[in-house]
This record gives structure tokens, C-alpha cells and sequence, in this order.
């Protein structure tokens, strides 16, 4: 039990990308060291800098059993990961008697997946926490992140996007959109943002998309009813040379809903590049 | 003046792809003869079968006084065409008077427009008229079109892609989605059907889009409000080879509101590669 103010012993399931690392570090640098469990073919090595273990993610006694033992109350689930198939994880005994809530999460969209993983946390007596309520710092603020603020010209794409993941939020799908000029050039599902942006670039490249200098926004936002302890949608560097290749204006995220990795150097590339990235009132 | 009875004079502004040249012969076939009207670098050089004329997509002027000349009061607009970027256009006089409409079409979804491009027509006497007025015969039946149904396991992502259509209508956005167990994986913008299908079928193979065996629907229909005279959604041979790729189950249109391209082919070649194609009730 931990007492009153005493923080609660914190793990970190560590996924893809720069995220777990950064939470880690934001949680340490806040007195809460967190345990990591590293996904094997997922996960950074520079995750062993803190307390770790790697498991397989068909793993999941081990990884009940790991966390009971080193006594852990709050779970983090951070990081990027190839939705697996079902018939493709490798499931240790306490995986397969938990497989009708398995299976069950596996039918269906992105968020019911989580839902489903965070129920089955939640069932073993931990709490599932999200990356921003341990590291607020890395939440999009409201303005301008680098020197440039969104322009007039695309203020109103950013609208029309914000609006267009809204409506897509029913069908658990789209956390990014690309909108030149009040026209939808792309919308994100199972490929990614990066794929997204690539696929905008290419279509302007190949002059199968004929738009001419720099114009349009990618606007990324949680779909409505998104749990964000879950699935936080999260920018970075590479989201600034991937807009930048699309030849966009720039880029808007929902203010206090969306990650930025290594805001400092978010910033210089994409003042660099001459695009805006800031933070919409959602 | 065209008598009572008598077929009014037909015009076929012809951009890329078969369908202009089914739709002058289904109209032929129904005793109504058209005249071509070729854009330069998009339609195909077959429709030189019929009483035609070449023109570069800036040359409005020229189109409306070769209309007239011809007597033309129906025109159809079929066939796929890049959407230029307005500065692109190299504009005849007659485009240059019309500058003011053609700027406002412009600026928004593809909807806008055409909506914009028919108000031209139809502001120099002209009826716009759609492929499926000339050629019904050409539209999606409701049912199985090759020898396959949709499956039950099916069903429920063809209702949930209608219903993402219908949810991106109000964007002018998105004609085409793929969805596979309730999951969605891929929503169509500017890239159109083939590409899209093309990404999923590249998603798969690379297992970053993890689904085993043949798994999930093509569901193509026209928005919601959209006009189906102007921008009626189409399939053909090639949509099938895109989806047996992507590993599909199946196509599904919306009945009457879909071109079927070269319907014996599109049959043969879904039997061949066992996916079903399918309209269904919108």
C-alpha cells in the first residue's frame, strides 16, 4: 500500500518510437522512477536505462506476474505497435486464460482494442494512466509551438479538419486529416500519419494532385470519445519533414490532447522548413 | 427545336478511362448518336469512332461554340480527369469571360466543383445529363453481379463502410472504404480507388496492417447529396484486380448509384479471384 503522498509505483509498457523514453524520464525527473517492460520488437534498448524487463507481447502472465511483484499500481502503456493479429500472438498460460476478453477486444477498431486491454489491466487491480497525466509537459499547448502561428488562409482548414475527425470518431477510425484550400486530400486509417503525409507528397510529386506551392494543413486530433490514457495521438520531428515534403503550410494539433515528441527540435525543424505547428482550441 | 419524341441532340465531354466510350455506344445502341468532345491528354483516342472534336480543358469557349454549332441541348460529362489546379489552365477567351464562376468552383471539394462547372453548362442552355440517365444499363444491380454473395461475415463491414460514406458526405470527401471485421482500414480522398486498394494490398504484404487470409470489403457509393449526373462513382475490371490484391473478400456498391465498367469482365475476373461483387441496398 503506498501511504498519502507517497507516489504510486509506476510502470511504463514500452511500445515504439521516442515516447517511452520521454515519459520515462519526465516521470523520474518528477520522483516517480518508473518499471519499464519493454515489448521485444517494438521497444528501444534505451529503455534499459531504467529498471526493465522485455517480454514477448503475447506475454501477458508474465507480465501480471512482473508487475505484482515489483509491486505496481499505475500502468502506462506508451509507444507505437503494429496492431497484431490475432491468431499471431504467442500466448503464455495467463494470455490464454484470459482469451475470451482477448478475442473479444480483437473484434473492432483501435480504441475498443485498448478499452479491451486497459479492462483486463483494470481486472488484475491496476490502474491504467496515460502519458499526460504523468508527463503534461509534452502536451500540445495552445499558439504556436515553433516562431510561425497558423495563417488566415488555412484557419479555416484547420476548422474543416478538426471537424472531419469529429465526424469520423463513430467509426473508431482517423486521428489525422490533410485539407488544402477546403478540399480533403487524405484521411489516416491503418496506414499512419507518416504513410498519410508520404502519400500527399507523392500525389503533389507525380502532379496527380496538382496544388501549387506551399498550402494545406494536416490537423491531428483524438477522435471524439477517445480515451487518452490509451491512445494519444502524438507528433514528432519526423511529422514536421513528413509535412514538409507534402509541401504544407503546416501543422495543427488539439491543444492539451496531442504528444509532442522533442518539442525543441519540433520547433527549429519546422521553423526551419517555414511551417506553422500550434496548438487549436479543440 | 427538337420535336416531341425526337432524341434531343447529345454531347459526351470525354475525360480518361472506358466509360466514355460504353456510354456513347449504349446511347448509339438507344438511337441517340452522340458527339465527342475529347479532352486532350485524358480521353482515349477510341472515341474517335464517333462524330468528335479535340479539345485542351482551358478551351471553354471553343467547347461552348462547338456545342452550338452541333446543335447539342443534352451533355454528359464521363470519364476520369485530374483535377487541374486553376492556375494551370490555359484559357480561351470564352474561359477567360466565365473567370469569375470558374475561380469560386474552384475552391473546395470536387462536389463544389462540378456543381460550379454544370452551372456554366446550364447558364448556355444546355441540360446537363448523367450517365445513368443515357445508359441505365450500365448501373450496379442489387445482388450478386459474378456467382458469389456477399458472406454474412461480410455483411456488417459493407453496412459499416455505407455508413462511413454517408458520415463523410457533408466533407465532400471519400467514395471508397475498406473495412475488415468492423475495422476500418483505409478511407478514400484524393488518391482515388486503385491507390487506396494498392496501399492496403502494400500494408498487408509488408505486415504492417496484420489480417490473415482473405479478410474485409471494398464498399464504394456516392455521397450523400452528391450529383450523380455530374460525378457518379464507377468500378471496373481493374477495381477487382486492386481488391483480389488487397486480399478482400468482396466489392460492394450502392445499387443504382454505381457505374459497373465492362460488367461481363468485372464477373468473370471476380469468380476467377473469389471475391464476391455485390450491390447492395442503399
Amino acid at each position: 500500500m503506498s501511504e498519502p503522498g507517497e507516489a504510486r509505483p509506476l510502470a511504463i509498457v514500452c511500445g515504439g518510437g521516442r515516447f517511452p523514453i520521454e515519459v520515462a524520464r519526465a516521470a523520474a525527473a518528477a520522483g516517480r522512477p518508473p518499471f519499464l517492460v519493454g515489448i521485444i520488437g517494438a521497444a528501444d534498448p534505451s529503455i534499459e536505462a531504467f529498471a526493465h524487463v522485455w517480454l514477448r507481447i503475447g506475454q501477458i502472465g508474465k507480465l501480471f506476474s512482473t508487475l505484482r511483484e515489483q509491486g505496481v499500481a499505475d500502468v502506462a502503456l506508451i509507444g507505437g505497435l503494429t496492431r497484431p493479429e490475432f491468431a499471431d500472438l504467442r500466448l503464455d498460460w495467463g494470455a490464454i486464460k484470459r482469451l475470451p476478453e482477448l478475442a473479444l477486444a480483437f473484434h473492432g477498431g483501435d480504441n475498443r482494442l485498448l478499452a479491451g486491454v486497459a479492462a483486463i489491466f483494470e481486472r488484475e487491480g491496476l490502474s491504467v494512466v496515460g502519458a499526460h497525466e504523468i508527463a503534461p509537459q509534452l502536451l500540445a499547448p495552445r499558439g504556436p509551438i515553433g516562431e510561425r502561428a497558423v495563417t488566415p488562409q488555412a484557419e479555416a482548414d484547420v476548422r474543416m479538419g478538426a471537424a472531419l475527425i469529429a465526424a469520423l470518431s463513430p467509426f473508431d477510425a482517423g486521428q489525422g486529416v490533410v485539407i488544402a484550400k477546403g478540399r480533403v486530400v487524405a484521411v489516416e486509417a491503418a496506414e499512419g500519419t507518416d504513410a498519410m503525409l508520404a502519400r500527399v507528397a507523392e500525389l503533389r510529386a507525380a502532379r496527380r494532385l496538382r496544388l501549387s506551392g506551399p498550402v494545406g494543413v494536416f490537423v491531428k486530433a483524438p477522435k471524439r470519445g477517445q480515451d487518452l490514457r490509451l491512445d494519444m495521438p502524438a507528433i514528432g520531428p519526423q511529422t514536421i519533414a513528413a509535412a514538409a515534403k507534402a509541401q504544407l503550410l503546416g501543422v495543427a494539433v488539439a491543444a492539451g490532447a496531442v504528444l509532442i515528441a522533442e518539442r525543441e527540435t519540433v520547433a527549429r525543424a519546422a521553423d526551419a522548413s517555414g511551417l506553422f505547428v500550434a496548438g487549436y482550441a479543440p
